[in-house]
């Protein structure tokens, strides 16, 4: 086995505190990464509450992440040493089902190891995340950096960028397609810039009135306060597309209504049960959807876009060593726009 | 005030009882319809339930009929006596919104003006419905029968018809198109027939096994029992549009089940709200939405298709006297496929 420095949760506290984690030894396919850059993202948070033990293996999150190849297994041709990469939630899957043969390793009938919190599928062991120094991988599920991408500010992209990614490039958002982004943090950032950079015109959906100079800076087009009924009725039936990424449980009725004929709301935010009444999905045809994570090469191909027209995160940028710092900071929402961890304090 | 014979709910039984019923006197753009078929839907079951008192207005069912030009108001240039015609749901909108100007009158953002039961846009009136001898009706409301369609079996077209039209139109269903159609009654046989001539393979989910033969019998290329877990499972992820036709309240989570990959659910049966897990939506960014009743631009395209493929509902006519058998019929789905109603015992 290998060792490295990680954070791992406190079943107690719910804290991390930096430890020594191990990791398995490279597999003839195996890529080992140093990891430089990883980011919080609110799922983060969402095990650290539900993780009351270890008895079901130990809890390191973080599945967005950018690094440095240092090693690479017996067999594996597409990596070297040196190598700068990047890695998602997701690290294996069965590869024969029909969607990871669509490419949509993160739809697989067999469920995708994820990065962290998973089991890995040849030796059983949890899996432990990028809040780590070096983390070890199936070099399929490894990505190459593109050049010109900064690193801190690519590793959101992981995660955050490719779940908003995939539904804009399924739904077809081009020039011409009216959008929408509700939320404005992680992943509503990310939707505004790569809708943006598509050739839509977004527009930003928020309670909070004082993001307007900030959406228009990120590329909207618009900005609408949610809590404003006449603002909402303003834009009923107008968005194409609607991409919800409130992170917390709410009403979707405000929202579909802002979604045109035959438009989709993409609620992406938020896990669990969502209820809504037929009639706002009947009264033009509106339908609604969710997306998160994305296939190796839905990944591959937002990296590539991002490395055409210079997108990165919006980070604030911490030394890992304030990882609870920024996990605290993040539930209240007091980030512009993605908490991203500099790894090179655990060396 | 024109005076005709028609059903009339009591509140206190829930029962038709026939009367005589005033229509008004025509308005220069109103067509007089000598009302020949009615069909029987399943709203019309909802609407006698919900019928406690005459307060708000008399109940007079029907919103699927067909039937012969009587007289013409002085400022109609497109009806002449003796013409065909057929009328649906819908007897007037505001116009003037986005949905009425789209041509999505059932959409309209002033609320359509229902064939019964609503309230007339000039003189205030509540709308007495189709289950009569005559009714009169704005001329742009009013459609064409087309030569060779046969005026009893189209009478549901215009409701049933219509509500699964729009939504296999929409949702682009064609040559090559995976279309299941769950549950078989008088929306879904429809469903079958339509997306059978629109050149996709229909498949029925039904409870009833011994639904089959008839199913393959109206055009599907296959027959799965929703109770079947292993017939179920080998459809998973299997169809670009599911049509989801069942009128009681129901767990959606089956049949988003086989639903492919970026395909959607149109959940048209039942109104009232509906709850899913995202995580249904998420794996496979599944589409759920809904449809009902149609805009005048798509009842007539689908009245040209019908008659271009020879499709009518498959029907049990029964004489109007029968009116309350039929419903109570219906209410146990002993139908195959939609009752309707010959209105010639009214003279």
């Amino acid at each position: 086995m290998r060792t490295t420095i990680g954070w791992q949760a406190d079943p107690a506290t719910h804290a991390l505190r930096r430890t020594h984690l191990r990791r398995r030894d490279l597999r003839p396919d195996d890529v080992a990464v140093r990891v430089d850059y990883c980011g919080v993202c609110f799922s983060d948070l969402h095990a650290l509450r539900a993780h009351k033990s270890d008895t079901d293996g130990a809890l390191v999150p973080g599945h967005e992440f950018t690094g440095t190849v240092s090693e690479v297994g017996s067999e594996v041709t597409g990596f070297a040493p040196g190598d700068p990469v990047a890695v998602g939630n997701i690290v294996d899957s069965c590869g024969t089902c029909p969607m990871c043969r669509a490419g949509q390793e993160n739809f697989c009938h067999d469920f995708p190891t994820l990065t962290y919190g998973g089991t890995d599928r040849r030796d059983g062991a949890t899996t432990l995340g990028g809040y780590s120094r070096e983390y070890v991988v199936r070099d399929t599920f490894v990505h190459h950096l593109p050049a010109g991408l900064d690193a801190a500010g690519a590793a959101p992209l992981l995660c955050a960028g490719v779940t908003v990614w995939e539904p804009l490039r399924a739904l077809g958002v081009g020039p011409g397609s009216t959008v929408a982004v509700v939320g404005l943090g992680g992943l509503g950032h990310l939707a505004v810039k790569l809708a943006a950079a598509l050739g839509a015109t977004p527009t930003v959906i928020s309670r909070t009135p004082d993001k307007a100079d900030e959406a228009y800076g990120l590329g909207a087009d618009g900005f609408v306060v949610s809590t404003d009924a006449a603002q909402m009725e303003a834009v009923r039936d107008r968005f194409d597309v609607v991409v919800d990424t409130v992170s917390a449980p709410h009403d979707l009725t405000p929202y579909l209504r802002t979604v045109a004929m035959d438009g989709t709301l993409s609620h992406l935010g938020h896990l669990g049960p969502v209820t809504v009444e037929t009639t706002d999905l009947l009264i033009g045809r509106k339908r609604l959807s969710s997306a998160g994570s994305g296939g190796r090469p839905s990944t591959a191909a937002l990296l590539s876009f991002c490395a055409e027209h210079g997108i990165t995160a919006d980070i604030e940028l911490l030394p890992s060593s304030q990882v609870n710092t920024a996990l605290e900071r993040l539930e209240r929402n007091d980030v512009r726009y993605r908490f991203v961890l500099d790894m090179s304090d655990l060396d």
